[in-house]
């Protein structure tokens, strides 16, 4: 049997987006639209910031993992993107932004009370699977990143348009991932279709971008239950009127 | 049954290096004062490199599993002093220029072929620790820090005054060490000792230090069975013409 070419294999890749990823999910239809209430931003910002948090970490555990001086340097930057460095602001640090943006007191949102159980499941899943699947799976999960720059153009617009707390200083973190993401997920393609040589390990990159949907979109199933339908908050979940500034 | 005082529990800190640190062990004392071959210095260059090899990986395991951005932003200078930046370079490619300047194949050295088994199973050890047990054990396991700059500036002396090999060039990885090190301890016992506050929390530090220096011994054990008494190799050990330049 053949081995699909590069564009082919980069085409599948690709389709995996199209069908999975979580721009499709409900909760970002309302989001984006101006449909959610304040509480409902809350919540997601309260659950996204655990995503967020834990980014530097799963991106640590692969660099744990990773032999090749060259290699590591080249993935080093994602962590200082998001932790910050002494001359530059990190995209954790402006998530928090986001959160004192609509009321939230960020101290709270950082120690992670109220993150629905649901949503540390997925993503401690997610570094789980870094720290502990095939190198080519790990990079190959990251490559949710080729399709973040069209949701990221979309919720910037969205929420300019749609909420009063949006501003340019607000969601500064969208803007600036628009910037970081481009050449980070260029990396980790390319390293993929290099290291993607046989049919197999097409499949286990196929296989780990469509676990890292799966993580993704289970975050958004998470919050649209408890938040929005049916509206069932989980014990220990974040409440309406919790966490303010 | 009082807790030892901050001072007494680093005073107790600091006799673990008395004890037991490396530089009392015999290879040391034949290097630092001419007693090496050059091929036992080069046994010794392409072992070590495997341990400096590691560091980073270990330092990203560690960063895999803190929670809070500062301290993963004040650990991350370990893993750039290492690796180096697109500004500075590291410390494993001085560590290369060193195996150059003795005459090694430095794509030689950084395959680590040749490393012996023992070494491996130490360094290993070591990133298995940092990556297994508390956050305090992982980070009172670097204290070894402490004890470095004494064996650094011995080292310099030593090989500049008996080695031909020995230029500030080959030698620049230790002459850096003695810059970076001292800000990487004092963060790092500072940490021990504010974390460190109950009289178990100090044995499970004095331990994981302990620990540790028994990981740079095991090395030293290894390189003198292997290459000077009894000089008995193992399969799979490098031997002398193998990896030269």
């Amino acid at each position: 049997m053949d081995i699909p070419a590069p564009s082919d294999f980069e085409a599948r890749l690709r389709r995996i987006g199209v069908e999975r990823y979580h721009d499709k999910h409900p909760f970002h239809a309302l989001l984006h639209s101006g449909g959610c209430t304040l509480d409902q931003v809350r919540a997601w910002v309260i659950n996204r910031y655990y995503y967020q948090s834990r980014i530097p970490m799963k991106d640590a555990a692969f660099m744990s993992r990773v032999e090749d001086p060259a290699l590591r340097r080249a993935w080093r930057s994602r962590i200082e993107d998001h932790d910050g460095t002494a001359e530059r602001e990190g995209g954790i640090s402006r998530w928090l932004r986001l959160a004192r943006g609509i009321g939230l007191d960020p101290d709270y949102v950082a120690s992670t009370r109220g993150v629905l159980p649901a949503t540390r499941f997925a993503v401690d899943a997610y570094v789980r699977y870094v720290r502990d699947q095939p190198l080519l799976a790990a990079v190959a999960s990251s490559l949710t990143e080729l399709f973040a720059p069209a949701i990221h153009e979309q919720r910037i617009a969205g929420l300019l348009k749609h909420y009063d707390f949006a501003t340019p200083e607000t969601i500064a973190y969208f803007s600036h991932r628009l910037q970081e993401a481009p050449k980070d997920v260029a990396f980790g393609l390319g390293w993929v279709l290099d290291h993607a040589v046989t049919r197999e390990q097409q499949d286990m990159a196929a296989a780990a971008l469509t676990f890292k949907t799966e993580v993704l979109w289970a975050q958004l199933d998470a919050l649209h239950a408890a938040y929005v339908t049916p509206g069932l908050i989980p014990p220990g979940g974040w409440r309406p009127g919790e966490g303010l500034a």
